[in-house]
């Protein structure tokens, strides 16, 4: 009887967050410089949030239907086709959700059984861990390192299939790592998907987060994946709309059809005024992005470069997302006190590597999409603490 | 290997909307009357809108800390003591959720695991069915019906417990059928909690909708019931703000500690503008909650009163929500081909009982929520089709 007085398997499975644990650490820094969080550094564009505004002061305030406002679906059908390839009807293979995160968990829920395999990429957003977990499924790792990019490619992936496996999720560009999948990877993976028939989701929430003039394909564009693949997409990352929370999935009819169902028991349905923001960012975000990504940019060139000079880092210059995940090695230990030591001398916030799954051992994630002042401050102190390489 | 592409346990024992279906059948009829939906008939305060709009123009949109903002956790902590007798502690006790349904879902994927036993009334919310669903557990009902006024009651609750049972969930005022448990029955209720140890759920969105003077009582404020029950509400029922979903759970530090983890992976955090408005909604909306109670207990009469003459229709006089179930049973026909036929005849859209359960057979539920003269724009019809009952 005592027995009953306790919490489910997934809350015990719950790990502490890396991450947060470093936000306890950072507390006592009052000039503390934190580039853990990955939350774009922009304010939302005012005529994103006006949108809103507008939607509450036409006192839109009513349960929508399940599925996401006729609008949003509308705008998302155009944007799937016209930036994706991707062509869906907006009444049948559509469904508005609380960001990405919800759209994750929800598709968990619809596709997984307890006691199912969900291969992820490792190191791996920890959420996903998180979710498999929730749904009592075993995380598989498709480890993924600097030898190769940090890419999730189809060889990594193959070896791991097994009977019991019922979900792939790929995530390009990756967080932690910043690794892209090219047209070569994708089409690769379409091939395994097929010979498999496995489900795949495709977790594209920083796929306009791109440089160099590298273009993210999306795999529900490639050629006959229509009854595998789901892609889920948000409008926090690309438009910094992130306490927005709209996100939303692109499946086939069946499995939307039930996406639908279970999101009526899990949320019922999203703020209007925020699904109206959404629309919003969709027909008239573009310059907004375009200048957001320009300064990641030189973000990104700043990190890369300044990380390279300083002693114990060594670090990846990669096309996408707002992350760098440097190899610390250099620092003779492990990623976790290499954290705490950078806080301690230079009072810089980074994420441990291992806050991302084991594979993120010997690494630590940098958010880059903070101020530029703000990581040129962190690189000096980092210089002065540490010295510069020799050349 | 074909089989992999089948999708989980969970979305095939989803169950097929009996009120939905209700709906699609009355879009034939132009001049419907829609008495289905639980959603107040009633605009939002303005107000409390404006609180919203401010947080916008703020630009509050960013993502807030997983439990919820500071400022709203304070409110939802002086509510709970003032009109709830139950006193937490803003930081260990209280997170905010997407609506009463998140945390419902959330809930129970903290508690529950593959295979436990969740005891709930009988007829219930179908959304209660759908997430035991959808957490691979065993839903087990606890009958109610007119004969004991609709209430769920230590004496029909302790049969049922067995070993498995790790979750009661009790709603009073209920939906679907506006019955409500005193504190007698409240009482005897924490006496079985506390005799077997085990998790209860009070879900409490109608808890201020309740008539003739009734208090409703929260069962977390009886003694010695910390560790077990976990309170939920949410401002949609009580303020007309279904489309804020913003709801919460009071409950243990450690059960709350686990809640807020699972939040972070389950959908993140709510919209920081919607929860401002909670925190309007709970300071300065009481009046605007006088108001409409006094409207809704205004329709409850009319309805009640007028069901009772014709023919068919055995209506009890609920104290809370704003639902009615009456018995059908006079029509002599099950309770889906009644409400057909009642939408045929009178183009009056009601929910057939089968829709909350095998135990809402015999019965319909008619929300009266709506505006007072198309309920009796409604009434007019059915008697004008059914005839008065002679005296």
């Amino acid at each position: 009887m005592e027995s009953r007085n306790i919490l489910s398997t997934a809350s015990q499975n719950a790990l502490p967050s890396g991450v947060r644990r470093m936000f306890e650490l950072a507390k006592k820094y009052p000039d503390a410089i934190n580039l853990t969080l990955g939350e774009p550094g922009f304010t939302t564009p005012q005529h994103i949030i006006d949108a809103g505004i507008k939607g509450l002061k036409e006192k839109k305030t009513k349960y929508t239907p399940n599925a996401g406002i006729k609008e949003l679906r509308n705008a998302i059908a155009y944007k799937l086709e016209k930036e994706n390839g991707i062509k869906c009807n907006p009444d049948k293979n559509l469904i508005v959700t609380a960001g990405a995160t919800q759209a994750l968990m929800l598709s968990m829920i619809t596709l997984v059984n307890p006691g199912d395999e969900v291969i992820i990429q490792g190191p791996n957003w920890p959420d996903y861990r998180g979710q498999i977990d929730m749904v009592n499924a075993k995380t598989v790792y498709a480890k993924v390192d600097e030898s190769n990019n940090f890419k999730m490619t189809a060889d990594i992936i193959e070896p791991l299939i097994s009977d019991k496996t019922k979900l792939i999720i790929i995530n390009s560009p990756s967080n932690p790592t910043g690794g892209v999948l090219d047209y070569e990877d994708l089409l690769k993976i379409a091939e395994l998907v097929k010979k498999y028939k496995i489900f795949v989701i495709s977790d594209e929430p920083y796929e306009m987060l791109v440089y160099d003039g590298f273009h993210q394909h999306s795999l529900a564009a490639f050629e006959g994946l229509e009854d595998y693949v789901l892609t889920i997409n948000s409008f926090s990352k690309t438009f910094a709309m992130t306490g927005f929370r709209v996100g939303y999935i692109c499946a086939n009819e069946k499995i939307t059809e039930n996406l639908v169902k279970l999101h009526e028991n899990m949320i019922a349905s999203v703020p209007e005024p925020m699904q109206l923001a959404a629309v919003e960012a969709i027909y008239n975000g573009e310059k907004d992005v375009q200048e957001m990504v320009k300064y990641y940019d030189r973000n990104r060139h700043l990190i890369v470069d300044g990380l390279n000079k300083i002693n114990g880092f060594s670090c990846l210059c990669p096309n996408g997302a707002f992350y760098v995940f440097p190899n610390i090695t250099g620092f003779g230990m492990n990623s976790r006190k290499a954290a705490e030591y950078i806080l301690e001398k230079t009072h810089v916030v980074t994420s441990p590597g291992d806050a991302f799954g084991p594979d993120g051992e010997g690494y630590i994630r940098i958010c880059y999409a903070s101020k530029y002042d703000d990581i040129q401050e962190a690189l000096a102190r980092m210089e002065k603490a540490f010295g510069t390489k020799s050349r």
